[in-house]
């Protein structure tokens, strides 16, 4: 790949995204930054923390002779999944880590960045495209401590606002959907490799596309609202069998936010700006790829193939949309009134029908960071596109996330697509 | 789809269709056929008379007039996962219905049968076109019937055999694997709808085939206890991450078959023969997708895709092979010493690298029968191939069966594939 | 203890006790004595023959030179609880044992029966103590066979009989309750040792009792369903916490075999005999202790300790009253009209207030038997009396049986108390 | 009851008692007092706003006109068990209440205190009782946050102290055990009602003592010690049924917060200040009823009945002891080197075997206060004496605490009795 031309390009990078990440938590407590809501997610410290771990390990105790670590308790405590690097923590107990508390790990972040400053001019190749990881790693849980928060806010009755709300305009109904033909027969497909990607968005390949058309933008709460006020969650034919089963043991009657008013109407919305009045106009978000699906059942069409989505998102900018910079709180907004097909990049992570599988030839990263996509490539969707909670540049055509179909708490949306 | 030419050749069908599921019971006791060892698994009972449900709903009921039901509390009873069928029992509670007896369910049987055999004359096409799925409908649960019983057996410290054993030569290893190259670049796959096949068979479409490769034949055992002896099973980095989780949760050590002997050796083998000596030159059996993805890893290779499995089957007699109707108890055999792909039709179902999803274009059959297989599109693998446990002529080359990745109480094999 | 006075008595105990066991499962089917519908329950067939396993392992084996058992593999198979005679069969897995089947066990019964015949004769005192253990072990097994039993058909759908039902007569209400008063001051109490009692009934030792009546006759339907209509199943504070979270997370709304009519009323019962009318002059059965404790403080009385109820039942003839050699179904039936106190042996076993634990100065039994009965002192309440399930002679004023709180399956009743 | 009496006497103790819970949370972190490490265990921070919402709910909103609540939502954030208080927030969820803060709940302490004292000269002496009880309420929520801090701790790898530790004597073994003889026949206990007391507590009414002797003191750390070395933990025969499936199911070896060195020798021991040497002499604690009875089995001896306890305890000064208030971090001392009974108040709280149930005449005070006791009375035990964790003066002779048998995160203790 492709490195940063320069060692101050590459310092740039590294700087600005240690930067944001720290920016996310002002004004969280001690407490907040520690809570853990449930076994998927993990505290705002623990991401914190665990990204630095990242760099610590694989940079600075790899590479820097005379590195010393801020603590080596923390290797132990802020290792992920890394069977490698040795034992972790349960994944459930990390929100019993009252301690170390917030100074303390903001401490170990300055300890790292310093370390990693002063040594990013002398890196090697190797250890310079680890950085590279790095700060994409980095940018990943920045999204990851948004996703979290929310969740473990909208646990209080109290429910809290992480962030100032913002301007909100509650518009009318969005235009309605119109359907873009994508392209057909033979088209190649996954990264080429030749700047920063995730090793599963390789190797590029040839696909057959079937004729199809995808939507030209996200699914709205005003169409989500039309499917319930049908009985969508209550109608087992729409449905996969394991989602019905899911729906049925959860008691699923709305995506995961949606909060009733005092006359049970669904017009409420909570996020990371708290509470607020539910906009028809805005594109459904907190959907699984269970109710993505049986919505699109429900419309008479279905989601998008990865292939369909990367091949009309080729060539587009990938930098343009709705992503974590956006002024105001994190959330996705109507689409433009624009011809044509919008809102690929940004606003909310599109499910596509396609399993999280390796591409021909795929082959993983050598090393403890080769475990980092490969092995999670069963029974997960491919979501593709980027959200509100990513940041700006993070994300390209080739971009793979994944999340179990059941999954819902991250920023995830519909955009459906149709066989012509 | 084209049907059997004469109503004659129906009547053949579905006669031998319905006298092997009563074979299959033959020496079995009312408590062997009402036994359940998991929700996974039904009693055998219960098979016989859901497959019969299956023609007095669809057929009798709805094509017949003055059909009279056998017993109306059946409908209730044995109806599986058509939720539009109405209310249905517990999938665990199945082992719970003592009664009816055997000898009521045989009853039951032959009342549909001979209700059958006198309409069958008469039908529509539609209601032929249903028999048809009816018959085959049957033969995918006498593989499921042997597939229960031997799980249940199998929890039974006495480890009693279902059938003779039959004369068992324990070989010296097989010969030495070799690489098959497969086609590249378009391929058209799935069923063209000309004869019977499953709705999820097709459409007929075309994919892109890269560079690649098949062995000749299945893993064996013998394989199978170098993977054991090199620590396969405690060896993380072989495995997916989900993979990983249920071989520790669950405490996995080796196929779900294997024993030990005295000696604390993997030198047994339990089936519907009974215990016997294992035999390392036959294929491995009852292994989970996560066992033949980590095995695969293991050997530097990987599993094949359907695409490629389909392309390597297609043109080839798809009778051929190991199927129920062999002499001696059901269980697989070593390859034949033959040139050439061998063992892709009977044998073992064969794990796929492919998630069992939607082909382009795929549309349900309409109706309750429509819920058959659509509906479990997520979360599955696709096995090819057919198994020493299906009845000849069931499979085809298009033929696709689905099991969760953790699930290995099926008659599944081992096929590896690689790039190339 | 004293033992039967003669090797006549013995035999003819011996024999009528194992002669009952048989004729309980006469009618029923190989399916019907191999089916378990829970885990606390076993299958007719286990009952069969783990009371067997009981005389072929302390008896035969141990006194007997040149027994030659049944089938070694028993051993195993049907040991139950009884840690210090080796490992044993999960207890959820007994209704996987399809074989052996009735017959082997009906013939295991007789080979067992014919050693026994042959050696009481000839058997040392304490071998002869172990008879009359074994003798009242498998009285109580009886017992369990017919309560399994009853919760194995109530699972399905077609509601099947165990038994003809015989006569039942459906009376207009019970006649009002009254209270009977009860002794006060120091009380002797627990069995004194002379004749056959299960150790935890002793030893005999002094209580003190305060002020207190006892209900003249059981609790009938008719109240319970005035408790029902005045929602006793919705209101928290008749509850106690434990009891209250079981309502909820079961959804327990009656009884465990009320049954609804189409109507939604409570006008029917399932029993051995099969579905019934509901009575509401008889005994209400099948309630939980938590349901008993909250229907007794709605009543705005309380439950009887164990000492209470053994005070008022000593000196009364514990032979008489509905036991199971009553004719028609298994049930119990409207308290005579008669004055005092009445139903305290048979019927119904009175769930007590008092918790199962050891009475001073208490030891178990020496060696494997003495696992019998002490290491379940912790969580259950004692019930008294005996029911109609139960063999006549069984019981005695000391007898204690035991069960945790929200068991239920069993044939359990309710007798008010109150302080005075 | 008597009240205390003057109003200053009764501001006097509402002053001290609820500066001592600010008190146990000084050097905490917000995180700290937020975290919450199992179902049984809450927040420090909700203990300290839970004894506050009491006061509020059943003094300030009852009793005095013009009360302004500090802040509605806290009646459904702090109530906790009172079902007629109306709904709660899950007791799981305690832990993701992040907010309100620590800073936020001192603030509602102190507006409560404030409008407390300024209601305590006035009111009416119904209301003055609920003072008391809200005191002692607040007490026991005072031991309650420290064994849940210990636990929550207790789950951070880096084993944080929450106080200093202080001197910490290990001494040789304890001195040889000695027994007392308790009294025997008809005995009276329970409270008499003329001071404060619980409900439960009462009434006084009497019992019958059979012969029997105490242990003059706890058994030790090293007598446990014993115990292990003697396989206690591997011996089925030692254990309730209900224990021994405990023992297996959690992997049980030891108490609660024994740690092994490096050598894989139990010698250290975890605490509020630590983790420290294990002190042989020292009572062992955090035992469970089930280990607590084992290890008496083992001895050949048993636990005490809660009426030997009581008539023992009964005359002696029930504020003398190892309590809250003794210096250094909260732990038991060894046995002081008198002749006699000793260590029967505070170091910590003995299993008795009695199960926890109502005494002959008890009714439950009425209102939603009503609900604190009595509902708890199945399945659990009775423990005695109060614990270091206790404030001094809490306890008395007739004092009832009662757990769940596997319960150990309480500072529990083991006090022998056998018959004589």
């Amino acid at each position: 790949m492709t490195l940063p031309r320069s060692a101050d390009a590459l310092q740039r990078r590294f700087d600005r995204v240690r930067t944001i990440s720290v920016a996310l938590v002002a004004g969280l407590s001690d407490a907040d930054v520690s809570g853990q809501s449930m076994p998927d997610a993990s505290p705002s410290k623990w991401h914190l923390a665990h990204t630095t771990w990242f760099f610590e390990t694989f940079v600075l105790r790899d590479f820097v002779r005379g590195y010393c670590p801020f603590n080596p308790a923390f290797a132990f405590l802020y290792n992920s999944y890394y069977e490698s690097e040795g034992d972790r923590i349960a994944r459930p107990s990390r929100g019993m880590l009252t301690r170390p508390s917030l100074d303390e790990v903001l401490a170990y972040r300055r300890h790292v960045d310093i370390a990693m400053m002063r040594a990013l001019d002398d890196l090697p190749a190797s250890a310079r495209r680890l950085v590279v990881l790095g700060c994409n790693h980095e940018e990943q849980h920045q999204e990851l401590l948004l996703t979290d928060l929310l969740h473990l806010f909208a646990q209080n009755p109290l429910l809290p606002r992480a962030y100032a709300q913002g301007n909100v305009r509650i518009g009318a109904e969005a235009d309605a959907l119109r359907w873009v033909e994508g392209r057909q027969g033979p088209v190649d497909m996954g990264h080429d490799g030749r700047d920063f990607a995730f090793d599963c968005e390789g190797p590029r390949h040839t696909v057959w596309l079937a004729p199809h058309a995808l939507a030209d933008r996200l699914v709205t709460n005003g169409e989500w609202r039309a499917f319930i006020d049908d009985r969508g969650y209550d109608t087992a034919s729409l449905w996969l069998s394991d989602g019905w089963a899911w729906v049925r043991q959860n008691g699923i009657e709305a995506p995961l936010y949606w909060r009733r008013d005092d006359s049970g109407d669904w017009s409420r919305h909570f996020g990371l700006g708290g509470l607020a009045a539910m906009d028809p106009a805005s594109p459904v978000q907190h959907d699984s790829y269970y109710e993505a699906d049986a919505f699109s059942r429900w419309a008479g069409a279905r989601l998008p193939t990865e292939a369909e989505w990367e091949s009309a998102a080729e060539g587009l900018n990938a930098e343009q949309g709705t992503f974590l910079d956006n002024p105001g709180a994190v959330r996705p907004v109507p689409a433009p009134a624009e011809d044509g097909i919008r809102q690929l990049f940004g606003d909310l992570w599109e499910w596509t029908a396609s399993a999280y599988l390796p591409y021909p030839g795929f082959r993983p990263a050598a090393g403890a960071v080769g475990e980092y996509n490969g092995k999670f490539m069963s029974g997960q969707f491919v979501l593709r596109g980027g959200s509100c909670a990513t940041p700006r540049g993070h994300v390209r055509a080739s971009y793979r996330n994944f999340f179990y179909p059941h999954q819902r708490w991250q920023f995830t949306g519909v955009r459906l697509a149709k066989d012509i």
